[in-house]
């Protein structure tokens, strides 16, 4: 049976009835979350997306409606006429839970097959089902929240740049292929036979081209495309948050950015984070916590004891200092005892993942020290350490010795990992701080040359500017990312704007001037009419709105995501087309190897 | 000569000084626009994104600062530190005229080579050129206010929409190719060789299935793309304001978008408009106006005198009427001595490229008519047209015969055609208009079948139901547009949300079960769990924006465009990539014939 709404019309949403409405005539619409027909009355509980609400059909009341209502099933849609009334067993677990609604009058605008999963937030149904059905899955109240708080901050985000006076401009969606950085999508041109359009990477040539411009102040929150293999919480086009501005430096830069994160917190979260966000230089934040985005919402910072175990009689400790490399440990404070020798050798293993060939550990318990390797270091060196680490009874000390880039990889990551598994992270807390100073280069083992961190029009930091020439790797950049709870969520940097500078840099980039010409000849051509200093960020704004909604899966926060391997399990895209369409665009399948 | 911004930040726009701020330090940043050297004077009217302010540079003030200025050409980029004062020569032509800023401190932040293009909204120049040169064109004050209004009814649209419960939420790019509709962009997928991704037309289908999804009103401003031959005032990437909404009729959709529209014209041009908008159905558009999307700013409207002409002496109206037939004329009253037999000569030549064979007329003179068919039209006849048209003197009438379609099509067109060379339309004036009861089919000539006129979801007025097997092409749709001024900005319709009737139109449409399901199946399907009544609308964005600017190119309210052969002068997008790239991406190019 399927009615039409006739002239009915929705009064009231499902999920903003209260007492205060009681004797007043709604009309509800939604979807049933579930009926119980207990003979004489049948209750049904209305869901739209405010909320739920509980409508009851009484026999003695209307007969006819009564009867209809005896058909409905879950995820029927109605329209219900009736009459807020008190509740005799009042429902605290929802907000609607003192009334009710008497009905009258019942139209079935829909009936609805027995769905595929059930609309609950814990339905246990696994994702790819959940994928399959987005359309179900997207009307769990978790999801629905999910998509609206999404909204929530891009509006917020937007209200805050347009009253600073920036312009929100869009940028092609059909852009050149990137020359350097991730792999480009690519769409082949019908017009310009054997000619590819790329999907951008991002706005930032565009965005600098508009800086040119005089445009001042522009954002955007446009999708952007990165045809990488998808690791966790990485979706093939995603969206960015985009920002930038003309006649700044980095102060200016992060100043507006604080005040926009102050506004966002505050007004979706009702945090008032402090201000000025703390600020930490890359290297720094690599010393104490191994990671360029540390997680400052708990301790376990690194400490190095290379000094200290240099000419020790423990040879896998000093020959690999001796190598060069270091030795650093974390202090699991308090929390010695919850770590069992097997759960010790399982973070050993943890670590070894991060290139690490091992994990030596002491705890300090009652009796001294614990330690399989406290044999092996002497009474001078144990106390050294121990003070250290500034180790006390109930602590668990562990070492990492390698490489420096292994050492901090592995402790920065275990760090987390311990704190994960003991359970002490506190999700109601907000840690924000900027990395600053990163460096300007990174040495790419594989092309043997060194490439830009960030990238190429990345301004060096104004002190460092002569080394760019004679030591590359000390150069640090005006570059900065903000980090929250040990995410990087936004990133960005003041951009070269003298041509001389640029070609230093291309330079030290081992780029030719002809090279540099053929990957950034239009930027490097607008650069000549006049550039204001400028610089800008970019958010994630698919992982700021996972820590809004504190989600762990960037695809509960983005309504008709991709699997791993890039499908849609709900449309079946990507799929197959037809020769005729290929043809048009003048390209052939080439399935070879 | 570079200098650094150092400590100096702006506290000005250059647009903003007026004489409330004399006597107080500035700082002001911006672009050259010219300079004039008096000898021991400079003046420079220095620019940025708000408007111009005069600087003065006097020698007596300070040496360095004045030589310093004097290498100072057009759109070099300075910060300008001094004093703000009365100027002696008030240039009212200019907000800022009344002022001046006399330079205590000069920085040139980048010299600029001679711009290829003049900085001036008249510059005369080539499109191509200000394309290749866009970063250029875009300092012109014309084109970054275009821009900024395009950003301002982004903001007033989503403003209304999110305090009207709209929740915009992002659809994917990356889509299923389209079964019907125009042509796709495909994108070829790496991970899964030989499959492709089409980027959407629309989000037509993910719209209605967040309906079903129960996110109850949903909108989003997003791109669009239709890889279609690029007539004047389109793009391959175009941007759409889309709508969806549940509970909803036709009523309901119009009314919600009214008040948008009431608010964008208001909040942007200070216009109120009057609402309820007038709505027209499709069929009086047709026949008062000959097309689907009228230009109310003006008369003419087209008069039938099929009747009076039937058994006309003049065989080519009465042969063209007996053989089905029709005859159609405009008064373009009171514009007779506005038109020679020259210029009514190249408007036939003008309905012509409409299929018409020719343009018959009679002008109204002082001794009565005017007419190459005057002689052949009996008395009765000619008074009858002249009454049914309502001729008076100074009235040139204007007919066509043929099929219904080309006297419409040719009439209609003709019509605004007049009004432009008589360049009567007043670009001040608004005038909306609903066109509703759209036809649901129209026959494809080519396909030889009926094919859906807005697409396969349509919903069919509810009292034409019963005539979609008998007589399809009586059936109206709950479709309906919003044209402003004679061109289309918008268009929608509510959409069906019973399976069987989505069947019966699928039949009509000529569509076996299979083939429906191949090409809609996955919204089919989720139509089975509970579907609201829901409807929607698209506005054309760039079209709306070019409205609120008085733009008559789509290329001046889009930041980066394509030139219509899909090409972007500035990048050079498209362009070839690596074998290597392609190779990745499982395909081949294919020039053959």
């Amino acid at each position: 049976m399927r009615e039409k709404m006739g002239t009915l019309r929705r009064t009231h949403m499902c999920g903003e009835l209260r007492p205060t409405h009681i004797d007043e005539k709604v009309v509800l619409m939604g979807w049933v979350q579930r009926e119980r027909n207990l003979g004489s009355l049948i209750f049904v509980d209305l869901r739209d997306t405010t909320g739920i609400c509980q409508i009851v059909f009484d026999s003695t009341v209307s007969k006819d409606v009564f009867k209809k209502a005896e058909i409905v099933r879950s995820e029927y849609v109605l329209a219900v006429k009736g009459l807020v009334r008190k509740r005799e067993s009042i429902n605290k677990d929802i907000p609607t839970g003192e009334i009710e609604v008497l009905a009258e009058e019942l139209r079935i605008l829909d009936e609805a097959e027995t769905p595929p999963i059930y609309i609950k937030d814990d339905d246990n149904v696994s994702e790819n089902m959940r994928l399959r059905y987005r359309y179900l899955d997207l009307r769990k109240p978790f999801m629905q929240n999910n998509l609206k708080m999404r909204h929530r901050a891009a509006k917020v985000v937007r209200d805050f740049l347009d009253e600073n006076s920036f312009v929100e401009i869009e940028t092609p969606m059909l852009t050149k292929p990137t020359p350097e950085g991730a792999r480009d999508y690519l769409v082949p041109s019908r017009v310009n036979p054997g000619h590819f359009y790329a999907l951008p990477q991002s706005p930032q040539l565009m965005k600098q081209l508009l800086m040119v411009s005089g445009m001042d102040r522009y954002y955007q929150i446009v999708k952007c495309f990165r045809d990488e293999d998808l690791r966790a919480n990485r979706q093939p086009e995603f969206t960015q948050i985009d920002i930038e501005m003309s006649f700044v430096d980095v102060d200016d830069v992060l100043e507006i950015n604080e005040r926009m994160l102050y506004r966002l917190f505050k007004k979706l979260k009702g945090i008032e984070i402090e201000l000025p966000i703390k600020r930490m230089t890359y290297k720094e934040a690599m010393e104490r916590f191994g990671v360029d985005k540390p997680d400052l919402r708990f301790g376990f910072e690194l400490v190095n004891i290379t000094d200290i175990v240099r000419n020790s009689q423990f040879k896998v400790f000093s020959s690999i200092v001796k190598s060069g490399g270091q030795v650093r440990g974390i202090n699991v404070k308090g929390y010695g005892d919850k770590f069992s020798r097997k759960d010790i050798s399982s973070l050993e293993d943890y670590v070894k993942t991060f290139g690490a060939k091992g994990l030596a550990w002491i705890k300090i318990i009652e009796e001294g020290v614990s330690s399989p390797i406290g044999k092996f270091l002497s009474e001078d060196e144990l106390n050294n350490i121990l003070n250290r680490m500034e180790a006390e009874k109930g602590d668990l000390l562990l070492f990492v010795a390698d490489k420096a880039q292994v050492v901090l990889d592995s402790l920065g990551n275990l760090r987390n990992e311990v704190a994960r598994r003991l359970n002490i992270i506190d999700d109601s807390k907000l840690e924000l701080v900027w990395i600053t100073e990163f460096p300007l280069f990174e040495y790419d083992e594989e092309e043997g040359r060194y490439v830009a961190k960030h990238h190429p029009f990345t301004h060096p930091m104004d002190e460092d500017i002569d080394l760019l020439e004679t030591e590359p790797e000390k150069v640090r950049a005006k570059a900065y990312d903000i980090v929250i709870n040990g995410d990087e969520i936004g990133g960005g940097s003041i951009r070269i704007n003298d041509p001389e500078l640029q070609q230093r840099m291309f330079k030290a980039l081992g780029f030719s001037e002809e090279e540099a010409l053929n990957k950034f000849g239009f930027l490097i051509e607008a650069f000549k009419y006049g550039t204001p200093p400028h610089g800008g960020i970019a958010y994630g704004f698919d992982r700021l709105v996972m820590l809004l909604t504190n989600s762990s899966n960037i695809r509960d926060v983005i309504a008709f995501p991709k699997t791993q391997s890039a499908t849609c399990l709900l449309t079946g895209a990507p799929s197959t087309v037809t020769d005729e369409q290929l043809k048009e665009v003048h390209i052939r399948i080439d399935l070879e190897d």
